[in-house]
């Protein structure tokens, strides 16, 4: 069990049309995220992730590492420093240009801070000589740091200059395997979104930069997207820069909506093996290029577009899967009649039985007991805990009855506390999520 | 259940005197980690972290939160890219010099690749605003990426110029505090250093370049250590880059040891919090800098020097917490008769029920019964897991005999299913650990 008066959460008000650090408020996300002293700008596109939102990070982090070490992805960590001699061989140190972040060491050797480690898993694969095709396929993955020098960073987290993401890489000595295995990890991705009960659409979309024959973007439905979307209501079918009108699948009519990238797949084929050496020895004894897939999601990126999809203008909303906490507790007012009855411990007690019931290391309890019920029941609507119990007059009353608000529901509920425990232990979080509705499907 | 024939664990043979990327192999955990497929250089001081490695890492990572958290720690993450204005402000720019790698943005703006974060932590509080002296202590901490422009990086991840680290800060309101949160900080190190039974020594040291009144290293006995300790084998209490001779607090003769620096932690004062105007406003309504300590642990640095230091020329041996995997399972050759009356399901079930019983999704398979048990073995004892199970001829015993090995063992045991099950289960790891040897005594 942790106290609000010893977190450590700069909550400031964001005068209307102020900058900050040279950035304007653009987006609900980037707003609230500061003024609840969870995110914090350094410098323009780059931030530091509070211990609150840092724990929601970690939440993501771990529902995703789940998913992808369900699907046989082993997990490793390539160096943000790339050889720029790898990006030359790809041809990318060109087509990416200026967004590029170089360093020269101290003997003149040129690096980048890699926004994406094609290239340094070709060459991984590369320099441990030809493999056999007995030791295909294989699919590695990390969450780390990525490197973007956006011309305009906006919008927080959104589009930020320095961002942590998952980037997924499976190697193959066919175009085949490589679909099946693409198929795979794009379940897991499905997955993913399901345990966060975000809508997030999978559409086809044109490879760019990356290359490859085959991609897909994966679209989360928000105001503030700078990509469109024409969505059929009817089969969840989506696709990208499109006029509303009919859904090429079904026929029924699509509703045209703004959305944010959470995700991009790609099938790449021999677009970097072939540059970078990077081939097998097949039965017959001949060699030729792996065969690539690489897989991104933006993990900073994904949590400030959940919360931009999902907030009103004045109060935080998450995914109940990667809130801060899943519930605070909230105890009287010191002074209070309430307060001399049982005083802080009936709170403590409380806070306990739901650590115990339903979620274990995930309860919070604000303390600040010199503040007003209401003033601490404002403020835990505003940063979207999905459970908030409230010990006030009720505890008084034999059985003692306390309120539970969550978000959605019209009223608070006053209940006795196994009723009130038998209610959270109900709203448990079960993740990762197999079952529930399917918003992935795709043209591709 | 995982099998090692499906683990990425590119195995390789170095030559003697061969140079891997530029750079000699001078120490055993460098060779080792990279022969047996963990660690692989990208280029001069870069390696990339293998999966069987990054387990490891992760399960350090985890001993470190586990113990930073319990005592009030609060996770964090600061952005690597740190404003060169904020260390010309503290003066380091000059004085760090030429280890710092420095970065240009595309509007010219200057950057540098932290490879510590004083001056960003207290240029967060100076950001925040003076707080009140009862917003204080408070204690934060990362883990993430640090970079230093070696000059001649060396033994592997011993001297690396991207690594990972823990690093911690804590801002108070006096100094007295300070001195007390340093107290209960450096008492988690010493905690996370007993769960890797590792002899880790506290020992006085200069400031140097970091500045402040007061420091510890933290000091790994190891061959190829840099640093010299005097020992004292009596009372464990240490001293730097002193002659052998009595100790200075029991008297007893002391011995000479190499030995590499784990951590370093600083008692900072207003170091960092005068030049960046890091203030708090104290009850008297005047204003004054905050007083900071900070704490640091090469993370990727204790994992190569708890390997140098526990394995031998040919063989990897790690602290058992964090092994890339507490047991190997190894079954019969194809073909044989053990193989013929039991196959593989029986070599499943038993690291099935090792699971259960002992390590919980710590166990592997080697799966490669292409091979001979014997060959298996060595293989497995090369990479020093700490439990060897083998089901070979035994098993068509009955009851069926397994065989134990256990690192430090003269002669493996032949255990029936029970007795083996039991014996691991004892040996299961109970972390972290509060009790046993303590070697974190210091001078100061």
């Amino acid at each position: 069990m942790r106290f609000l008066s010893q977190i450590f959460q700069p909550v400031i008000t964001i005068p209307k049309g102020a900058k900050i650090k040279n950035t304007e408020i653009t987006c609900k996300s980037q707003k609230l995220l500061m003024e609840c002293g969870l995110v914090r700008p350094t410098s323009s596109g780059l931030f530091t992730i509070l211990p609150l939102a840092r724990r929601s990070i970690t939440k993501l982090e771990n529902i995703i590492h789940h998913c992808l070490e369900e699907v046989g992805a082993q997990r490793l960590s390539l160096p943000c420093l790339t050889s720029a001699k790898l990006w030359k061989q790809s041809g990318r140190i060109d087509s990416v240009g200026p967004e590029l972040i170089q360093v020269e060491d101290r003997h003149g050797k040129r690096y980048l801070l890699a926004p994406t480690h094609e290239e340094a898993i070709a060459d991984l694969v590369a320099d441990i000589g030809p493999l056999s095709y007995k030791q295909l396929p294989f699919l590695l993955y990390q969450i780390g740091n990525k490197y973007r020098d956006e011309h305009r960073p906006k919008h927080g987290l959104l589009r930020s200059r320095e961002f942590s993401m998952l980037d997924a890489y499976s190697i193959h000595a066919s175009d085949a395997c490589a679909t099946n295995t693409y198929n795979v990890v794009t379940d897991a991705y499905k997955k993913i979104f399901r345990t966060l009960d975000l809508p997030v659409h999978r559409v086809q979309a044109p490879p760019g930069d990356m290359g490859g024959r085959l991609s897909h973007e994966w679209q989360l439905p928000a105001a503030a997207g700078e990509d469109a979307l024409a969505v059929c209501p009817s089969c969840h079918h989506a696709a990208r820069a499109r006029q509303p009108g009919a859904c090429e699948r079904c026929g029924a009519d699509t509703c045209a909506v703004n959305s944010i990238e959470v995700g991009h797949t790609f099938v790449l084929g021999a677009r970097y093996s072939e540059p970078l050496l990077a081939g097998f020895v097949a039965p017959d004894a001949s060699t030729a290029p792996v065969h690539m897939a690489c897989y991104g999601i933006g993990v900073t990126r994904l949590l400030s577009a959940s919360v931009e999809a999902l907030s009103s203008e004045k109060a935080l909303r998450w995914p109940a899967a990667i809130a801060p906490y899943s519930a605070v507790v909230i105890g009287p007012k010191e002074g209070s009649k309430e307060w001399s009855a049982h005083g802080f411990d009936r709170v403590q007690d409380v806070a306990r039985r739901v650590e115990q019931n339903a979620f274990r290391d995930d309860v919070i309890v604000d303390d600040r007991h010199q503040l007003t019920i209401g003033k601490r029941l404002m403020m835990a609507d505003r940063m979207g805990y999905p459970h908030i119990v409230v010990c006030g007059r009720g505890a008084l009353e034999a059985p003692p009855r306390y309120e539970l608000f969550r978000s959605g529901d019209a009223e608070p509920r006053a209940l006795d506390l196994n009723e009130l425990l038998a209610t959270l232990a109900d709203q448990r979080i079960r993740q990762p999520v197999d079952a529930g509705a399917d918003y992935g499907e795709s043209a591709g």
